[in-house]
């Protein structure tokens, strides 16, 4: 085991009619409250409603960004972070999938400073400060509800990636699962295989801890397990509260502790084909994982077999276990070529792209040949 | 899943030389630190010079409070508590096991009030405050190094329980897996058997969670792959590390998100054996936890065959779960059997202690008669 301090501030807030104690921790805060949101299915879920209701309740002065659009640009941040700026806001209450909360994130950081939050991520700039984050999560995901990470797009700069920061940690993190019961088929699908693909990232980094393997392995089967599950049964609570508390799990340090690094060179690529092609995170990592494991399939043997065994309960080499994953990315639906998604394929444009994000892998190294090749693999 | 709200607040500072993170930690509290330590081991082991090179070198002002006795009573922490408040300490440093980190939990609450900590006990009072607390841990057991109880005696009272409250969580925690190499070889088991014991508590509290339930596989299966192969290694640091990481994974919280409670009914009759024969806790658990299954071996057929298959991934009875979990203390030298410590029994002593001490069990409630029943089973 690598050494290691951990603490993880988030306050979660989980269960049915979680949102109940909403109104008690807003009162801990100021009055003005930057309220962040994406295009509108909130509004037609009745959630903003009731969240306006609890605002009104304590008396806030709400100011509205309304328009977050699902793979979040860096300027909807700095437009919004002005907005929070301008009227001095006391905190953020981003209610939403991973991108709106993600973006929430980066306006927390970008409202106390004069720059754009495009600094941030070319390290002009470090985030001293932030404003405090409330989020409602309406999507089981990406794990962002309780993690120091976001992600964010700069299409004019063809940049894609992730960003972390202790200070992007949420204050709090409400998570009723009743959110997520309206989130269509292949949205779901895509969640599950995101909390998935955030497991392998963190097997296949560096360093070894044997009970943090077995934490990922549990995730994982509780994710085979219920998963597919969920998907013939969209509107059973019981199966979204499973998938929605994974989905936290999978990404909230448990499964880093005492590691040395994740390896999230799949993200990196994935980040790439949503950049470039707007495919939904999911699919995108659904479509990469199994031809990175491929390409590694001699290097990480050992790490892919056992991956395997553990998460299917059984003995398999490494290419029985890839065959295995890439079949339960098919019972989730998700798409594990790229081909399968319509996308007309360009490999140049793709790896053109991935090198200038640099995208290097990072317990395995991604060199132009590697990614290449991985290319191939998915096209 | 039952609704939760969930935060850890304390920072956990973990793996070799940890504590070359302490001077800087130091710095955000006040100058004046109470020190609170046993008896006097860790200044044969060197710990001591140690701590007090750093409380030096940051120019605290330590007032000392030497001799916490394991199995720790209450009459300390009043009398630590007298002189933290007459110095006005700014934070607490508890250097030593469970018992030195629980009479400073005590402490921390008692220090800012003009009453003696029984009044927490008996509800008389509820703590509004604490002094921050520091820890140090040297043994790898009970886990309150990262959460907020603290189990305490009272011998004129016949009194021995826990006590919980958010505000005894540790600030900061710090854990040196090299600081238990000197832990001697039963103290060791005891601490192993302890760990392993939390799980179990949580297992068979109330509601069903089912992450929840593979994590506290993941941790029993980490101590029985690594507990009994360190008995036989005491000086092995890869070890130590592993068992003291899965030790305060096994009561941090991780085990009982989303259920209804946890059981401790073992842990309340294991108690009293302490009180009254001053037995180490971990086997205190160890003669218990067999005859309690036993009792319960048909109201909980279905639970004691999962958790028995589960730990030893292989199908088993309920019976088979027992005698297997048996067998397991048994491989860590650990007596399961009140009659193997050479304690003269007496079952009417017991029960009569059992008695005042209210120990009722929590989800698998125990009347008289059901103590009765399982102290026979263990005598």
């Amino acid at each position: 085991m690598e050494n290691f301090v951990f603490c993880n501030p988030t306050t979660l807030h989980f269960g049915k009619n979680a949102l109940d104690g909403l109104k008690e921790v807003l009162q801990h805060y100021g009055r003005k409250v930057l309220l962040v949101y994406g295009k509108g299915s909130i509004k037609k879920t009745g959630l903003y409603d009731k969240v306006m209701g609890y605002l009104n309740e304590v008396q806030a002065e709400v100011f509205e960004y309304e328009g977050i659009r699902s793979n979040p640009v860096i300027e909807d941040v700095d437009i919004a972070a002005a907005l929070g700026r301008k009227h001095k806001v006391d905190v953020i209450l981003a209610v939403g999938g991973g991108s709106v909360i993600d973006s929430g994130k980066f306006i927390s950081i970008t409202i106390p400073v004069q720059h754009p939050a495009w600094d941030f991520i070319t390290r002009k700039a470090k985030p001293e400060k932030a404003v405090p984050l409330i989020c409602i999560l309406t999507l089981a995901a990406t794990g962002t509800e309780m993690n120091p990470f976001a992600v964010i797009s700069k299409h004019d700069a063809n940049f894609k990636d992730g960003y972390g920061s202790p200070l992007l940690y949420p204050a709090h993190s409400f998570l009723d699962p009743q959110l997520t019961v309206t989130v269509p088929r292949n949205y779901t699908a895509y969640g599950i295989v995101d909390l998935i693909a955030h497991c392998f990232e963190a097997w296949f980094g560096a360093g070894e801890t044997t009970l943090s393997d077995r934490f990922i392995i549990s995730i994982v089967q509780e994710a085979i397990k219920y998963g597919p599950a969920l998907l013939k049964d969209l509107n059973n609570y019981d199966l979204r509260e499973k998938i929605m508390y994974a989905a936290t799990m999978a990404l909230n340090g448990l499964t880093m502790q005492g590691k040395k690094s994740g390896e999230w060179g799949v993200h990196g690529i994935g980040h790439i084909l949503s950049l470039l092609y707007d495919i939904p995170h999911g699919a995108s990592l659904t479509i990469v994982y199994p031809a990175w494991m491929k390409h590694f399939q001699e290097r990480a043997a050992g790490r892919i077999a056992l991956l395997g065994s553990g998460i299917f309960n059984e003995s398999l080499t490494a290419p029985e276990s890839i065959k295995r994953i890439e079949d339960l990315f098919r019972s989730l639906e998700c798409p594990v070529r790229l081909s399968e998604t319509g996308i007309v394929t360009d490999k140049q444009k793709i790896c053109e792209t991935l090198g200038i994000n640099k995208v290097s892998g990072s317990n395995y190294k991604l060199k132009e040949e590697d990614l290449g090749k991985i290319v191939e693999l998915f096209l």
